[in-house]
């Protein structure tokens, strides 16, 4: 069986991810990473995705990334913003968050001697971020690469796999449906309580729930309010 | 004055580095990582040498690669070799880690509003490992000027430079000397003890020895015995 590593944050768009993976028959190793994200309870989603989702093996690694700050998402200090800003990129971007996941997720598919490394970007219903674009994750690939004993000595070749990268967020859970996603247990809100109940408001929510408008079906979200 | 992020190992390498900035009159962030090495004492001596060259700002990150394995630097069950090995790669290579400390590094840099980022490989007395060549270099250059909102946004292009590429170990050691590096308070070797006592039977002992005999000079290591 063909092993994968799998970037779980415990939201919508990586447990989609993982059941494709799981439906391609790869053994799935899921990878979260505890970087101080204000929705901590993301990785409580993410332990009850991989659990769900019959990953092989799930890690989540510590990574205190507060100590450079600069996101609302990692400083207490810089409010989520609850409607679209007018910039490109909102507030909620983490310099470098998801360079600094793949990064983890290669070293840790060299150790486990696999080759595939999924990625639940997507750059149709998204926030803009740079580093959610099919141009960063075919430089990141290239990278790839260079970077390790099993691809650049070994010629093992590593693939970065962007499956959900040109689908709309209604296509996104149409999949997941299709493959058995229990939507209820993940957690999209940039600002979830500890509980996991979403705020409705942040840019997130506002596209989760977009998505199941538009698939006309209940969204199992939970709620503050 | 220019701000720039140093990988600062706390070895004869980034020690380097780190004056070589210095003397380019850029105001000096130092980025160490302290991620289960077995030679946890280079991060004394990264702390000693970012005080001693007078670093704006000396992070160290914690990131605990031990739980992927896969080198001897952090599996104890590993046994860092004392002589040169057939094989292309040394077991000392650790997975990955180049590509996720310049990660680190310019997730910082985009906080900091700093487009250069300095790290201390070298192609030429090195032991092989895939991330200190150019090419990877200029593959990781070029996704992240993809991947953050500063560079790919905002134009603010990230330079990452490797001044040490392209010299011998003598070369490094003469350049250092000429900037006032004390080399007494570096540490090189892979099984260095807790008070930073070097082996001088490991491929990073050897290199460093064998370049204090070409410059002919008194080697100011530290040995075990």
């Amino acid at each position: 069986m063909k092993k994968a590593v799998v970037l779980l944050s415990g939201g919508l768009d990586s447990a989609t991810v993982l059941a494709i993976v799981r439906n391609l028959d790869f053994e799935c190793h899921a990878l979260s990473l505890d970087y101080g994200q204000r929705h901590r309870s993301e990785l409580t989603a993410a332990r009850n995705i991989a659990r769900s989702l019959n990953a092989k093996a799930h890690l989540i690694i510590p990574l205190d990334l507060t100590v450079f700050g600069g996101s609302a998402l990692i400083d207490q200090s810089i409010a989520v913003p609850t409607q679209t800003e007018n910039s490109d990129i909102p507030v909620t971007y983490v310099p470098a968050r998801n360079t600094i996941m793949l990064s983890l997720a290669l070293a840790w598919s060299e150790v486990l001697d696999c080759q595939d490394i999924f990625i639940g970007v997507n750059a149709v219903d998204y926030s803009g971020y740079p580093d959610c674009r099919a141009e960063f994750i075919q430089a990141f690939e290239s990278m790839a690469n260079l970077a390790t004993k099993a691809a650049a000595v070994e010629g093992k070749k590593i693939t970065i796999h962007a499956p959900l990268m040109n689908l709309s967020k209604k296509e996104i859970i149409r999949t997941g449906l299709d493959l058995g996603v229990d939507y209820s247990i993940t957690v999209s809100c940039y600002q979830a309580d500890a509980s996991g109940r979403a705020c409705g408001q942040c840019d997130s929510c506002r596209i989760r729930r977009a998505g199941f408008v538009a698939m006309n079906i209940t969204d199992p979200t939970h709620y503050k309010q």
